[in-house]
């Protein structure tokens, strides 16, 4: 079970937290006979999210079918707050949480372009770095407790 | 935030909690480059474990259609302990957990058909009942209060 | 049976042809356990691509689910030449194809930014517009035979 | 592109032509905001299908992650005909319908278990076995020859 401590201090106050931000349009993949996106969808949007925030961290994707260490997620959680329609135009922010040793914690924020002020996802995830195909968890790179002291656990 | 209570009577233990079994064997589109399953690749699965647990629960996906009341995921919870592959066969074992007064609680649990005592995941759901298309959650049925009074929060 | 003249114009050769082009960075949930992109994926592409090539042409996403006139795939053809992998930058290049009385052709070809000469992918799809929820085809609308009249078939 | 010969003998005449049958419950995941399902969730479920045959032919799923041989689409055809919706009951129908030198050919038909004569989808694709992770495609096993022979283009 994860610590989620609400006192801890804001990650986005400070200018080190690396942040991502992207873009999708609510295709009918997205969609279900609800009428509404599909619970699974938001999570596909979340990863290509994710992904360039480890761009910017420092893991390449191209690298990483070389290296065989890949990101692994450990956990997810996620709210489903308010739901997103077909053709929605809908930013994905996310930024690095927190580090522990071999776990990172990264949380996401999803809202319409048209309207930032109303949350329809709010979403957390933690991950560590995986040495494939043995599955060997590896202690996350002694840069980033540098980098992101501050989100240290 | 859910208030989980470790302490709470285990759910299972009543012959009266619905609770229900699925088998899916990994095929290619579960899987991912890494060579395992994909993390999100679950949660289809855990998708129709929960639907055949509705169904056990009296609510009918044929009927859905017509009268749009659908049960809507309002928070994911999932924990990745071990690694499935290519061709594994999988149980994924769903029961009711508790009910408040218009979310539920699912629990889902997954492990290799040959090795019952290995988890591979695990994860807790909460659902509403939601009238479409406008959004609006509905009490959880009269009925299941009293079915399942033992799993009432 | 689609009838696919090889002798036909080529419809990129006229100006008033409507074409798209969009960008996909291959993501972990495109790849599979063989190390490169699953066949499934690049159809969710196409409909990246299918569905702004449909903007171009006057059909917007906010407007279907109002109208419920939807555009509904008829029938998919796809090549799979040579095989992309995660990290992979992909353009989708997408053009109306010919128009018939009911049903429209849309062809896509999806290529390396890196490699624009090496064709991975080619796929052709028909269209019909359809009326749901009753499931009736309509007519192509009119402006379309006048606007697109060197695609008639 | 492939040759169709419409007056080739039935392959499902022939005793020895290996065919399957799955079935698939539509889950809301294969659904869209048109009320139907979605296109490319049939291709998941032929996927199923295809699978199945070729542990059928002697293809299994376990040793394929070892030899690291997998069988690639190399194209799809798909006709959707009628639309299935939420909780139909579909059976999914496939066979080997041909052998080439280094392709084979797969076709698949799904309908309602409750209506049989209505056809809902067909479906023909070819693939290869290919070494990975080269790309190499291999020619076919040789006792395919043999045991298939009534198959050979």
């Amino acid at each position: 079970m994860p610590s989620h401590n609400p006192q801890a201090p804001d990650p986005l106050a400070h200018p080190d937290t690396p942040r991502i931000e992207t873009r999708e349009e609510v295709m009918f993949f997205d969609t279900d006979i609800g009428g509404v996106v599909h619970n699974i969808a938001y999570l596909r949007m979340i990863e290509t999210a994710r992904t360039r925030l480890a761009t910017h961290m420092g893991m390449q994707l191209r690298d990483m079918a070389n290296t065989q260490i890949y990101p692994v997620v450990v956990r997810t959680e996620i709210d489903y707050r308010k739901p997103a329609t077909l053709g929605d135009h809908l930013i994905i922010q996310g930024h690095l949480e927190s580090l522990e040793r071999v776990r990172f914690w990264v949380n996401f924020r999803i809202h319409r372009q048209s309207d930032p002020a109303t949350c329809l996802i709010t979403c957390r995830q933690s991950l560590a770095l995986v040495q494939m195909p043995q599955g060997k968890p590896l202690r996350l790179p002694e840069d980033w407790n540098q980098r992101y002291a501050h989100l240290r656990a």
